[in-house]
């Protein structure tokens, strides 16, 4: 439906972390990425070539892709004059932000000037139901964090891969922007009303063959106020057989919360666990994913290991060491 | 807004708790209530007067409003006769259903050509923020149930009641469309988009006076799969000093949920509590409301008595004993 292959907006994204949806594609979908486009003060980069919008558009690129978040959604004039301009060139714009592109008037009369599309992935396509709790065939996996953005959908991601690349019966099942952007479809769950989140999940992720596994995407966190509803949604709409705790261990408060501190691993798989089993007895916590990015090779290591000392299940960081001993520890669940 | 008095509509409701909006304004606001209009096959009773369309309009009824709930909001065909025959005779509508009044084509037509006004509480009006996590001035009270429909909404009316008795500063912060009818405005929280619930919950109760209570009607149950993440949005938009927990002796599975059983009070409170610290690490849980309304006198005074001495925290039934112990463990709290 999305026109391939991409070029990615990065804006003027402050952070990485606020770039995190075109990181995230240039990551798992890159052989559809022509490369970046970043307007000044831009603190970000997702690793591939810089080029104009014009130089994309020679280069083959026909979406141009909102890669960045704001807290809140909101587009910039900044960003419109740019994004009309693409649509000039012949792109069409796809964004998975809370503003929508509909919404702006410049980028619709654009649009229909030009006969650009406008997708906005954020908007549920669907009238989900209201979650019914009956016990699903297949097997589910959830990433839930010690805070947002630690690297719930790069577990997800990275599990699948692993799976696929074995040979074993798996999905990735987004649940947020970015991965529906990776994938072409999934469930934009934190823009569904809130009667029909568990629901949501629970049609995201329907019955399946007794060894098929869904590697749900994580959202949110339960310790993160702002957004610990979805993550509760999640955890009871997906009924998960395994989670994996997920960690970032740099962040000194949680994203966006200065006043709020981490919970430790102890206290998330404490939290988390109970919660998880009044959907499914059998969920076990199965591992632990580090996000890593910030620490050397050897200081990632060493902290792998100390909290697999510490926890007593298998600790990597999927991105840097792969996910094959998670997916081991999935497998060795029964 | 709204007209007044109101008729209420059971419709077909299978039983009370189908009719939980018509007995709640019937309880909590009788004088702006002239009766109830019951079709075929109803088996609720709100305990006033059964009245034809008809009569309620000659008795000065000016609002017929859908005191009945289905699961997932339908509208049925004999509903809708019904509701296109009141606006005929001069009745607006309310309704806090998720199927829209607005969305009848039947209702729309009848309403142009009526006048009749078309009311949906449901629908929010507002732009919630995304929460903050900010700490507000003034205190904060939540009742979270061991299941839905156990009688929270009561809990909260109650003691706000019996704070306006007394004379201390205390509002009732209604989350539901029984609230939203009862005092005319709130937060629909089921119909709020996911990411900005816990904000809805902060900006339904902002800074106060320091000695000023806000009773935040509780939704689902931390323990209902269907409703769970509107619950944890409450227990984190709302920051509550104090959490109430509220059960009804009677049931024998989750409401909805044939295979999913009640928790105990004691995991209620040891699920609740650490997670309602996270936002508020001053919070207690201050005492139990029991609804025993299908109990004997002796037989709830007893239960009361008995889960008092297990849980060591004021227990009563609010709607039977009055919410003044509950009130005195607010008090107690500083």
């Amino acid at each position: 439906m999305i026109r391939t292959p991409y070029l990615l907006f990065l804006g003027d994204a402050p952070d990485n972390l606020a770039a995190k949806v075109a990181q995230g594609i240039a990551d798992w979908n890159p052989e559809n990425v022509v490369g970046q486009f970043r307007m000044d003060g831009c603190n970000a980069d997702a690793g591939v070539q810089d080029l104009s919008l014009q130089e994309a558009y020679d280069k083959g690129a026909r979406t141009l892709v909102v890669g960045v978040a704001n807290r809140g959604g909101m587009i910039s004039e900044g960003w419109l004059r740019v994004l009309a301009e693409a649509m000039e060139i012949g792109f069409d714009l796809a964004s998975g932000l809370h503003n929508l592109l509909r919404d702006e008037d410049l980028l619709k009369a654009t649009s229909a000037r030009s006969g650009a599309t406008l997708h906005d992935v954020r908007i549920p396509s669907v009238a989900y139901p209201i979650a019914n709790g009956l016990k699903r065939s297949g097997k589910r996996c959830l990433a839930i964090g010690t805070d947002c953005s630690v690297g719930k959908m790069y577990t997800g991601l990275a599990m699948d891969t692993e799976m696929q690349k074995r040979g074993m019966k798996s999905t990735f099942r987004p649940t947020g922007q970015t991965g529906i952007l990776i994938t072409g479809k999934g469930v934009p769950l934190d823009a569904v009303v809130a009667d029909f989140m568990a629901g949501a999940v629970e049609w995201l992720t329907p019955d399946n063959d007794e060894d098929h596994w869904d590697h749900i995407e994580g959202q949110g966190s339960l310790f993160h106020i702002s957004y610990s509803g979805v993550t509760m949604a999640l955890i009871h709409g997906g009924q998960p057989d395994a989670l994996i705790l997920a960690h970032e261990p740099t962040r000194t408060h949680m994203r966006g919360l200065p006043d709020y501190g981490l919970p430790t691993l102890e206290q998330l798989r404490d939290t988390a666990l109970p919660i998880a089993r009044i959907a499914n007895p059998a969920c076990e916590v199965a591992g632990v994913s580090v996000n890593t990015k910030a620490l050397g090779d050897d200081e990632a290591a060493r902290l792998c290991e100390e909290i697999e000392a510490r926890m007593g299940i298998p600790t990597v960081d999927p991105f840097r060491h792969g996910a094959a001993r998670l997916v081991d520890a999935l497998v060795a669940l029964g």
